[in-house]
């Protein structure tokens, strides 16, 4: 790192092998489809392609990408010194030498050019599900990817949100919005998603589980039994529009340490492409009655009724993650400890916001919301800190120990004998191993007039002195105890696996027993 | 204006009164289509409403617009100090006593809050044209305003273009992208509309004037006799892709004055409404017919065949200039002289992709052309300069007289005699009082060896010390002579006006000569 221009390295580059074979790569699995309509027949005949995928767009998608991937690999170290030069920096808080006044400096908000990027790829993609040109180019019949009108406007709305998420997270790096003008930043981004299913004559339909009808009717409220679904109405929306507001900030407040919230991202995107391709017809059954009954076989992608339905659904969030997971790891190639970017807030409303719209459009809300358990768990943990219970300092991020080279559990240090309300919450969550509290033996001072205190006893009085920040990459550093950022950015990253590992078994296995096999 | 500061003022503020009447009657213009639709039938009959409109979604959207003008208004002053902050500021060179060191700073780039408010109004305007919330509220029958799926698509990707072009243009205004980068922006913007436009399967048919078919006939190319329109495939997306590009640099390079962008950007959206509103089946005939024969009677929306599709074109297109004409009113109130506020690229490439986008979507490309007519003549001019013939240099705004308060056309000033390509040129632009020469009588100086020179002749010989630039704001000096900065800005508004006068009798007059009445 030369401190010498003031700014840390920018970036790191990427074997140059690499990039020239998969740059290729790409083109050829986005080409490939395209040639048998531009080359003419008689040359097919002499040079037989290689047969047809089953999902050309698909397909095409990977090599998009791939070319995402290399995208941001390349322009993140590009535009870095420019970012610095227009006070888009920050300084690296876990790192020795560094300090707020000198740096060195790391570009801030390189979830722009990543963005910018991803947009630009999903607009030249386009063409491939949406117009004519794979009608009838695979053996499976005309239009099994070509999609109806309706599908492409769910397509541009969901574009628009994005770019919207992408702009104002800029203008929010940028002028350093206060966090109560933030806090609609979502909302807005979401407007056009929104706007549009609705004038779609969007679905605002929930179904319900099995067992609530059963209850409700036992509670003595008649006329449940075998109601399957209810229409929410306005309410449905209100529950759409919240939605990117949870992806966007849940992502964000897990933050502080290096590649920790692309890593989320990453691995999220990667859950949510992978159920995605199990509702694909391309599994065998026996493959899927083994992986633990997947779904029952009643689910949606069996049925030949709803299959068409679900499956396009799965396609469209499919051609979104695909790139984003591209672009992710793109990002995170120079994002990764030790950081040469940061990624801004810019980088948090747009994934968030392609998770949200995703969700939206493929009608699997609350599936999404089970692949955020970590980071539900965080928020969850983080309320008495963010409803006045126990004081909040402004940062709370793990603590950097430049002897040690480790990370340790921030704290929020208690001057005097903090009040009952915040005791006896620090002290339930010291009960479940959730905070690290540390107390001193409370001198026998000179007792004042009107104090009394239990002179003696058989425990000695203690106070709290401090507790550990109630945040899940402390609460990670107060079971396993100290450890280096790199490695507490890999234990975000397997407790985020874990979860979505949970996230399948719950959605396939407990969500079939209460909901039955009708869902959408 | 408080130079303690160190920025002039920042904005004009609006009569309240103003303020307070028109957001009511803006609300009143949304509601009331929506009324009849949420309440209930037995306060309807007790309290019938006004008639409904024959286009309640257009009714919107002046409400819309109403709240465009007046959001521009009030967030441009709310967001200027923030911009100063950030470096987004300039001078203005054409004031006493500011100067590029001290200021007093003015915000630049304030195009960006006027692109969002106009964008944000766009989305939420989605419903009102495109959901079926209007089907049969009007007694035309129903679906007379409900837009098939294919027209939000249209619709969508204009709003994707318009997004992108403003957040390019935002990017290169804060990062200042040298010229040779900037001149693919307006093409990317257009990305998203001729993606969508291909995926629908867009139509790349030229229609040909009648003569041209006799003309290529005449000339020995057979086959072309009755030949009405032909097929140019992918160079039609060659001439589309080039139009932004034209809209957006065309309104670019007309600057350096107070308010000129953006009341060129007002004008050329009022002809294009205008021009809209013929094709409404609103008007009696009689007036089109008085109207000079405003377009002949065979004119699409004459004829039934084409009237929905075209008067569908033309209200689409009422729906993006609308609201454009509100926000550009409400900016050019900080805009104009003296001005509190500069609209940056960001407005131009907004405004201009706007411009395109409709062009695009409505098949009315040529008659935009000619609302362009003071810029096309700009450009021209501006050739020699452009090409190398004359020397450019970098800044051509006019010149401010201080003593006066007038200005005075700006000057390339020659400090050799300039080469015989550069003389020739001038001379000849001089010959149609194009450029005003100023010149020297050349000294008797002591012939050098080897030159001939003309000892005596009629004429003292003399050489080109100095030319007017070759910019349309310097030639309305030149032609009309020295004048305030407000005058100017007004006098190009003239000629715009004039221009689009002209405009009107090309299409309706002359183009209907030319093509006949089949026109799209």
């Amino acid at each position: 790192m030369p401190p010498s221009k003031g700014h840390a390295q920018l970036g790191r580059p990427l074997p140059k092998l690499f990039i020239y074979t998969s740059i290729p790569i790409a083109l050829t699995l986005i080409a490939h489809p395209l040639l048998p309509l531009f080359l003419p027949q008689d040359f097919l005949n002499k040079f037989p392609l290689p047969p047809q995928p089953t999902y050309p767009a698909l397909q095409a998608n990977v090599g998009f990408a791939l070319l995402a991937f290399i995208g941001a690999v390349l322009s993140v170290p590009e535009v870095g010194e420019a970012f610095i030069a227009k006070g888009l920096k920050g300084w690296d808080q876990l790192k020795k030498g560094s300090n707020r006044n000198t740096g060195p400096w790391i570009p801030e908000c390189l979830g722009l050019p990543c963005a910018s990027l991803y947009l630009l790829l999903m607009m030249l993609f386009i063409p491939f599900p949406f117009s004519h040109i794979f009608q009838g180019t695979n053996g499976n019949g005309p239009g099994r990817e070509a999609f109806p009108k309706g599908e492409l406007t769910l397509y541009l709305s969901s574009l628009l949100s994005l770019l919207t998420a992408t702009m104002l997270g800029f203008i929010d790096d940028l002028f350093d919005i206060r966090w109560r003008h933030k806090l609609p930043i979502p909302l807005i981004a979401a407007v056009p998603t929104l706007v549009v299913y609705y004038a779609e004559g969007g679905w605002t339909w929930v179904v319900l589980p099995e067992s609530l009808g059963k209850l409700l009717s036992y509670l003595g409220f008649s006329g449940w039994e075998g109601t399957k679904s209810i229409d929410l109405g306005f309410l449905y929306y209100v529950y759409l529009a919240l939605l990117p507001t949870f992806t966007t900030n849940s992502i964000n407040i897990v933050a502080g340490v290096n590649g920790v919230e692309v890593t989320q991202a990453f691995i999220i995107a990667l859950s949510v492409a992978f159920n995605d391709l199990l509702f694909l017809p391309i599994w065998p059954r026996w493959l899927l009655v083994l992986l633990g009954n997947v779904g029952n076989p009643d689910e949606g992608r069996m049925l030949s009724w709803a299959a068409g339905e679900v499956v396009k659904r799965h396609l469209m969030s499919l051609y979104f993650m695909v790139p984003l997971i591209g672009v992710c790891a793109g990002f995170l190639w120079h994002n990764w400890y030790p950081a040469t970017a940061f990624p801004g807030d810019t980088f948090c409303y747009f994934t968030g916001m392609a998770f949200a719209a995703v969700a939206i459009q493929g009608h699997f809300s609350k599936t999404m919301i089970l692949f955020f358990l970590p980071q539900i768990f965080n928020f969850i943990l983080s309320c008495p800190q963010l409803f006045g219970l126990v004081e909040c300092p402004r940062h709370r991020l793990p603590h950097f120990n430049p002897s040690t080279g480790l990370l340790t559990p921030s704290r929020v240090v208690f001057d005097k004998a903090p009040p009952f309300k915040t005791r006896i919450t620090l002290e339930i969550l010291e009960l479940f191993g959730l905070t690290e509290i540390e107390r001193t033996p409370v001198h026998e001072e000179p007792s004042k007039s009107g104090e009394s205190k239990p002179k003696s006893g058989a425990k000695k009085p203690t106070r709290i002195v401090s507790a550990s920040n109630l945040t899940i990459l402390n609460y990670l550093l107060v079971v396993f105890g100290p450890m280096h950022e790199q490695t507490l950015c890999l234990a975000l990253g397997a407790v985020q696996v874990a979860s979505s590992v949970l996230a399948f078994g719950i959605r396939y296995g407990v969500g079939s027993l209460v909901y039955g096999g009708d869902r959408r």
